[in-house]
């Protein structure tokens, strides 16, 4: 696709993955709202197949495949949850999934990926292994190599999620709020945004540690993280032009938060909200304790991304 | 009250305090339906008021006073949910929360409790001074004791969980399932049963290590603990009369569980549903585990308790 998707792509991909994904609850929290001043409403894609949005992502872009293509199969490279949402969507779509994994991904990842029937290919710890990997399985294979955000049918599927945000609130929200790592959902929420509520305004939170998507905003230009320094382990990566292109035209605003203010966040949900959230998921959350002034007495749409943790590794020390 | 609460009794109490409780939601979870072979539907009290169906009861209880007794205030002994929910209720009613707290009970429940605006009396660790203090209290206060299960107001509350799990159910439950402390919840769950849903029969789950409601049920009167060495702290109590009574009149059977599995049963479902729920209140799923062959292809009702737990002492080792 040449273009960013239309209104009518987003309502077309919406009716064509419906009966494959969930749509997620709301919930509201009176304590939190209390805290921040504004009224806050979680859209609990933590909830979803898979554990995360992403699940939405890969099933729009294996709708928009032609017959034949699905037949021989998805690809894709990732260590995370677009790792198992092609998974989950191959079986989903009774085709082959072939997710190629770097060799120091944490088995527990692997075992997620290989329980959905997917063929794991182990490969080196450098981008360049994962693309030469992934080329050698494509040209095995066949399959289409479906990437994480930085494709138009991904995206589509991705703002299915403010779609169904917008359309399940009582009123139009002032804000909408989602974490910003390649920019798949931020980009989708932005155009959901665009097309089905004009009035509303769409910012991201992003972590200080990888904060190439404040600064490729700033710049103009996508720019790159150093390290990857972060407890977010989802907003590693940097934009690709696709997202880029719709965020730099349509977002507000990126706010950055301190690490130390992802995990009170976390903690704030997982302890006032009794739902389990990856550290990722909280960045919104932080966003908003980082520049409460920013947020008071408004009505936010917050995206919760997911709910995949290891809960033998939690960051609440003592 | 002289006598078990009637169906008007239930009805009413539930109109009575429809406006001070969150009307929680039912999930379910493919995965743990096939896991075990039934079809699950989880009431959600973890996402009530203070993160605990204790909440309807200490409501329940409040509604029932008179004005002048509401007055002068609510008293009651504990260091659990109830210690919350009595706290809660007195701040919603407008009324002051006397809470007698043992100097052993954990700092952050004293918080809690202080946090909702009650008088907190610090007593001894023995029953015995728990309750001299108690009374204490209520002579110079007037205070009417709200008693965390063994007190008909109570069980009305407890049993409007299951009135909503009924009211909101497609079709008729095979099977409702609680856990049993003190027999509160299990009480209110097998009245609302019998009352609303009369084809349904209720089970209980119970750890092996504080099997007294087993015990009582086969023995035909209260039975109690030796020792109360379970993770699942909530259901340390022996039943009361007005519980027991209840119960071995309604209640079909009490499932012992294994302290392993009610760990197992708790990590399912913060890693599968993505909710945070307390170890007593994964205790009925671990009685699914514990005899699977009584719940196949059944449509069960699971009463999700609470979700108040310590994030700093998870049982979830390596």
């Amino acid at each position: 696709m040449p273009s960013p998707p239309t209104a009518e792509d987003l309502r077309a991909t919406h009716r064509d993955i419906r009966s494959y994904i969930h749509r997620t609850p709301i919930l509201t929290c009176q304590t939190l709202d209390r805290l921040t001043g504004a009224q806050l409403y979680f859209k609990c894609e933590n909830f979803q197949k898979i554990g995360a949005f992403k699940m939405r992502g890969a099933a729009a872009a294996t709708v928009l495949l032609s017959e034949i293509d699905r037949k021989k199969g998805l690809a894709t490279h990732s260590s995370g949850n677009h790792a198992q949402a092609v998974a989950r969507a191959a079986g989903l779509f009774d085709t082959q999934a072939y997710i190629v994994m770097p060799e120091n991904a944490p088995s527990v990842k692997v075992a997620a990926v290989l329980e959905y029937g997917a063929e794991v290919i182990r490969c080196g710890n450098t981008p360049q292994d994962r693309e030469a990997t992934l080329e050698e399985v494509v040209a095995r294979t066949g399959a289409t190599f479906i990437h994480p955000f930085n494709d138009y049918g991904v995206i589509r599927g991705q703002a299915t999620t403010a779609m169904e945000l917008i359309e399940d609130a009582k009123a139009p929200f002032d804000i909408l709020l989602a974490p910003v790592g390649g920019g798949g959902l931020l980009s989708g929420t932005a155009l959901a945004a665009r097309y089905f509520s004009p009035g509303t305004r769409v910012l991201a939170g992003e972590p200080y540690e990888v904060d190439d998507a404040y600064r490729s905003l700033r710049a103009g230009s996508i720019q790159y993280n150093e390290t990857t320094n972060t407890i977010a382990d989802g907003l590693r990566t940097p934009l690709g032009e696709k997202t880029f292109g719709i965020i730099r035209e349509h977002v507000e605003a990126i706010i950055r938060v301190e690490e130390a203010t992802i995990v009170r966040a976390m903690r704030l949900i997982w302890e006032r909200m009794k739902i389990i959230i990856e550290p990722s998921c909280a960045v919104p959350l932080a966003a908003i304790l980082t520049e409460p002034e920013r947020f008071r007495d408004q009505r936010v749409g917050i995206i919760l991304t997911g709910g995949n943790v290891d809960l033998e590794r939690l960051p609440f020390g003592r």
